[in-house]
């Protein structure tokens, strides 16, 4: 049998969730991600279709090196009468260049009538015919089954000659999809295995669910059960209404329950970083209580539970968390665990582990900051230098402000549009600098002030540049008034960095933020503080 | 067979959920919504242990007069070596004066050892004794064996033996617990199989689920299947860590999908108003992918779904929402056309289809806006505004902005901080209005200048608040340069509603979401422009 398929489709299906709306930078990156976590294949979106999925695959060809994971581009089948060699939606799969094309067909013979308006026959002639084609063209075809188990359940001999025709003309897998969401484990395994028994041994069944009876995970796994070799999902479940099923549900459940090679290595421990960092990009909030990857998966705060837990971790709980890279945690205090500095430490290149002393104060400080708002989850930088800091018993400083101020407004006489100065003051190498800088947004302004004030006595700072800028607002039922958190990505050319900064005004926190970015720059590039 | 049990634990096993603090209020409030809901059982709390829960039952005793539901208190078995009638915890679980007591009693032989450190025998003597004395006493009782399925694969006899000298001693119900949440539904219909055949038919069993998989819902159906009649869950999911099983799923999933009559009458048009009312109490953020009752459970956002839609909205949903009481929902996207732009107008009340002209114009102007960064999937009242000015041919305006400007500084001579004001000057009602506000950031400051200008002409505004707010940095590798995007919750305490604004400065496109807000606030208060 062929190796089991992981397929994720965040960038194509999950994009479809309501507030997601992902830039072709956030793509690429997400890309990257999904690589690391050795999913097989990425669909990274419908080319042709959508003009910043056709530009995903051009940049992804020259800036993605994927090391798992194989890329997918997905489209539907040719129009009603027409020819696949001609169709321009077919011809853009092809342009796309990825070894993979996962064509989406009707299967449910009333959507074929209805909304497709077209004939039984026209549409397996549809499915033959681009099939074919793409094979010819030397592609891998995965076939999508739409509303298949709906279609199913009202017309199974048509249904199945769809796959047939498919599989016939030279499609590798057959992915049977419950496009509306509306099944139980018990009916998708009945119908897996009747389809089974049907198309014999021979044939490659996948699986697409959707959340909409809250079974999409059991609903995936009941098709694996019955014998299909390939699921697809998206990370976070993100997805259109209740969402796609969950691959950071389903991917520990068959590695780690079901005993099935899911992964080609190690990769699980990161389930939970790469599942967080997937969820800053989108900028959607995390569910904390996601399975295994939620910030209260293995949170505890029975204090029925609290003495035999240290007794016994595992009387209570399913697995243990470090599997998935999450950690338990015992509610009444902790918010970062000693064991999780520990490692973020070892990954930065700071052994902690006979330093008990330091291990301890980082830890309190790290749970103090995380109480106003700080995450270091995505903070790298930020984090090393609160590591050096406390191992150092003093912060790293390349300078001292004495005050910046930031003004946005209107242009008053000119064609409408707004502009924002900035005038920083400080001192660096016992000299006072005063700057002031523009920019089209107060962070930017400021951030060109404060280079033009450092750039005398730092000159290293010419190759430092901002290269992302991420808000989100905390507690957000306060309106404007709330605590912000701002990320900053920086990058020297060769490295990209992580700041944070945490303030009830979004300006402050921002200029913390880049402080550290800048601090945390010059500090890689080797210069001494003055 | 006795009819089927909806068994409601939010108020005690769901208030273990992180962040979650109910009052004694609070829970009254619950019950009479869990009542309306039309569930079977609502477990009020553990009297004697905990306080609060003592003093709920005290009160519910006089203040809640429930229709449908039974009150049950929970507490576990006596305490080892001990007798029931003089068990403190015992006593207080009589006190609480309900028809059911549900108990709690170790099933898994390791627990027994190794937390509750007593002998296989007196735990098997806790269980009869405690379930006997209170069955003398006139009560119902359940029996919840906790870690049952965890216990049962270690050794299965000695869970079967528990659960057989519970029910010896008169328990109504076996409730198998999966305390750790970590089965799969095979495992679960397996086991409950197997418990089945032991025990006989004239046995009523019951299921517990928590959702460490992402199977809760289907963990609780599978044991259905397999000859359960009780099912315990909670509201919304909540509980510890990944949280219990959600019986706003698996409720609808007994009545819509098995045909189960599990509520008394027609109450499941009022699930997504009960969840919600609920969400509102606990004051935790509803997850919007909820199934049936999320606000994105019905939320449509493919163009290719759109125009089949309008045909049939049964060919894209697997049920009609107002079954569970929701709404389908267009969401207005780059993804979409003219038909989801016409049916999001319907859904406003605009019929757009014979006008064909408006319905294009509107289109265009959505996708250009949609190039620039906006986004109206989650902004209605900014899309609300904009189809009006395209139907009117002229923007609906409240006031005319003449010029703002906002500044933000750090406070040179306090100690330490930032501040941050904002003036503005506009045009309403033939005057000229200048003001100043102070915030703890720039948006926040503006928000209070305008509103200090236009309260004069429009005291209206006293009403609206704003309740988000929320950042969205698009295209964001070109680091602090980036476009942003602004969305902002509003209501006037009745209604809310979400505008958006972008712009290369994040202090000109969070202006224009406020101004949105603002006048689309007037607009429902019924103001005239002036």
């Amino acid at each position: 049998m062929t190796a089991f398929h992981v397929y994720d489709t965040t960038l194509r299906d999950g994009a479809q969730q309501e507030g997601m709306n992902l830039s072709v930078a956030d793509k690429l990156a997400i890309a990257g991600l999904l690589d690391a976590l050795g999913v097989g294949f990425i669909e990274g979106g419908w080319p042709g279709a959508i003009p910043k999925d056709t530009e995903f695959f051009q940049r992804a060809a020259k800036e993605l090196s994927l090391e798992h994971a194989t890329l997918a581009a997905f489209g539907s089948t040719r129009k009603a009468l027409g020819k696949a060699a001609t169709d321009p939606q077919v011809k853009a799969l092809l342009e796309a260049e990825t070894p993979v094309v996962t064509l989406v067909a009707k299967s449910d013979i009333r959507h074929v009538e209805r909304a497709l308006r077209t004939t039984a026959s026209e549409n397996l002639a549809m499915i033959a015919d681009t099939v074919g084609y793409l094979v010819g063209e030397g592609r891998r075809v995965f076939l999508d089954a739409e509303h298949f188990f709906d279609g199913y359940r009202f017309d199974s001999a048509y249904g199945l000659r769809c796959l047939q025709a498919a599989a016939e003309a030279g499609a590798e897998v057959l992915v049977l999809c419950d496009t509306n969401g509306g099944m139980l484990p018990g009916w998708i395994q009945q119908i897996v295995g009747e389809v089974r028994a049907a198309l014999g041994d021979g044939v490659n069944l996948g699986i697409h669910c959707h959340n909409d009876t809250g079974c999409a995970v059991a609903n995936s796994q009941a098709a694996i059960e019955a014998g299909a070799m390939h699921v697809q999902g998206t990370i976070n479940g993100y997805g259109e209404r209740t969402g796609n099923a969950d691959l950071t549900a389903i991917v520990p459940n068959l590695v780690v329950k079901y005993g099935l090679p899911a992964l080609p290595g190690a990769e699980l421990a990161d389930l939970t970083r790469i599942a967080h960092a997937i969820a800053e990009i989108t900028n959607i909030q995390p569910f904390a209580r996601q399975p295994y990857v939620g910030v209260s998966a293995f949170a505890h705060k029975a204090g029925l539970h609290a003495s035999a837990i240290r007794v016994d971790p595992d009387l209570y709980q399913h697995i243990d968390p470090q599997l998935v890279g999450n950690d338990m945690r015992m509610l009444v205090s902790e918010m970062a665990g000693r064991a999780s500095v520990e490692l973020k430490g070892r990954e930065l290149g700071f052994d902690l582990h006979g330093n008990g002393e330091v291990l301890t104060r980082v830890t309190e400080r790290v749970k103090a900051l995380e109480a106003e708002g700080y995450t270091f989850d995505a903070a790298d930088a930020s984090f090393e230098l609160l590591l050096r800091a406390e191992l150092s018993g003093q912060a790293l400083s390349y300078f001292e402000t004495e005050s910046w101020r930031t003004i946005s407004e209107t242009l008053v006489h000119g064609e409408g549009g707004t502009v924002s100065e900035a005038t920083v003051k400080l001192h660096a190498g016992d000299r006072r600098f005063v700057a002031t800088g523009e920019g089209n947004g107060p962070v930017n302004a400021l951030d060109a002030a404060l280079r033009s004030a450092l750039l005398e006595t730092y000159p290293e700072l010419g190759q430092i540049e901002l290269v992302d800028f991420k808000v989100r607002i905390l507690d957000s039922s306060r309106g404007t008034d709330a605590i912000t958190r701002v990320m900053i990505e920086s990058t020297d050319g060769r490295e990209v960095w992580r700041t944070v900064g945490v303030g009830e005004n979004i300006i402050e926190a921002s200029w913390e933020a880049l402080v550290d970015a800048l601090t945390y720059g010059l500090l890689q590039a080797g210069v001494e503080p003055r």
